[in-house]
C-alpha cells in the first residue's frame, strides 16, 4: 500500500493495540478518517487525558486517577486481608465475581529475570513495608498459574513467612463446566493430587 | 467494573474502533496505561496529526495529505480510464492486486436515500464535471455487489450515458477457489447467466 505519511503513521501507531495487526490497523484508520472523525478526535483527547491523569495507587499500585485508589481509600474494606494480583484487570475481575472485601496489591508484572523484571520493578519493597507495618493477617496469592506466576508466588510467600504473615493461594483445578477430556494435563494432574473429601 | 473517569472515558473512546467491544476496549486501555504509555502517546499524536493533515483529494476524493492525491498527480497514469469505487480501501486493493493504470474516483459511500446520502454527498457533481471536461473514454464501475452498490452503479452509468462515455462493470461470479456448493444463490445464479464461451 502506498500512501502519505500521516495515514501510514496512524496505521503504525494503531498497531500498538493488543490484537491489532496491519490489516486491522488499516481498516481502523480508514474508518476513523473517512467516517468517524469526531470519534477519532475524542480518542486522541481521551488518550492524552488518561496519560496525564492516570497513575499507580501509592499503596497498592493499581491504576487510579488519585494518589490512593478507591479500594485503599475505602474505610469499608478489611485491611487485614491482602490479595496479590499481576494486573489491574484482575482487581476488576475479582471485585466483580467474588465477595472479597479486603485490599489488593498489584504487581504490574511477574518476576522475569531474563526480561529485567526483578523484585523492585514489581514494587515488592512497598509490599514488604506493608507486611511489616500494616497489620496484614492473611496474604492471598492470586498470581497466574504460569511458571513465572508460580515463581513470583513462591518469592512473595518466602517474604511473608519472614514477617510471620499467613499465606494462602487461590485454588487451581478443573474449571466449572469444564470437561475432563478437554482439560490440559497439568491442570488435571494438579486437580487429581489436590482432591478433597466429598 | 468501577473505575475513575479518565480510564472509563478511554475505554468508551476506544469503542469507536471497528470490531472493538467493551471487553476488548478494557483490555486495550489497561495494556496502554500499564505497559505501553509511549505508544499511547504516539497514538494520540498520530490521530491528531492525521485529523489535521488528511483530507479528500480535490479531484478523486480519496484520502490524501495533499490537495491532489498521488494517483491524480502522477503523469504516468492513463487519464482516459476512470474507476469508481466506494472507499479508499478499494483504491489500495485494486492498486495492489491488478495492473490498473488509470485514475480513480472515490464515492466515500453509496446512494442510500433513507440515510440521507444522495448524489451530492457522493461528490457526483464533481464526477459529472470530469465526465464533461476531462476526456474520460471508459468509466469502470467497481462499486460493491450490494443492493445499494448496484443502485449507485446504475445511477452513475445513466450519467455517463448522457455524456457519451462508455461504461463497464467489473465481473461478478464464483471467486477463484470457491466451491459451487458453498457459494450463495444470487452469485451462482448471476454466474450461470453470465457464462461465456470456453
Amino acid at each position: 500500500m502506498r500512501q502519505g505519511g500521516a495515514i501510514a503513521e496512524l496505521i503504525e501507531a494503531l498497531r500498538c493495540l493488543p490484537g491489532v495487526g496491519p490489516k486491522t490497523a488499516q481498516r481502523m484508520t480508514l474508518h476513523l478518517l473517512q467516517r468517524d472523525r469526531d470519534a477519532a478526535g475524542r480518542l486522541s483527547e481521551a488518550l492524552r487525558q488518561a496519560l496525564n491523569k492516570v497513575g499507580l495507587c501509592s499503596q497498592c499500585r493499581t491504576l487510579t486517577e488519585r494518589s490512593l485508589c478507591e479500594y485503599c481509600a475505602s474505610p469499608a474494606r478489611d485491611r487485614s486481608l491482602l490479595c496479590i494480583v499481576e494486573s489491574p484487570a484482575e482487581v476488576f475481575a475479582i471485585s466483580r465475581s467474588t465477595g472479597y472485601k479486603g485490599l489488593f496489591f498489584v504487581l504490574n508484572g511477574r518476576l522475569s529475570p531474563l526480561d529485567g523484571i526483578g523484585p523492585e520493578e514489581l514494587g515488592l519493597d512497598i509490599l514488604e513495608q506493608r507486611l511489616k507495618n500494616d497489620g496484614v493477617a492473611e496474604l492471598i496469592l492470586a498470581t497466574n498459574a504460569t511458571v513465572e506466576g508460580e515463581a513470583t508466588a513462591h518469592y512473595i510467600s518466602d517474604m511473608a513467612r519472614r514477617h510471620g504473615v499467613r499465606t494462602t493461594r487461590i485454588a487451581h483445578g478443573i474449571p466449572f463446566g469444564g470437561e475432563l477430556e478437554y482439560v490440559d494435563g497439568a491442570t488435571l494432574s494438579h486437580a487429581f493430587d489436590s482432591r478433597k473429601d466429598f
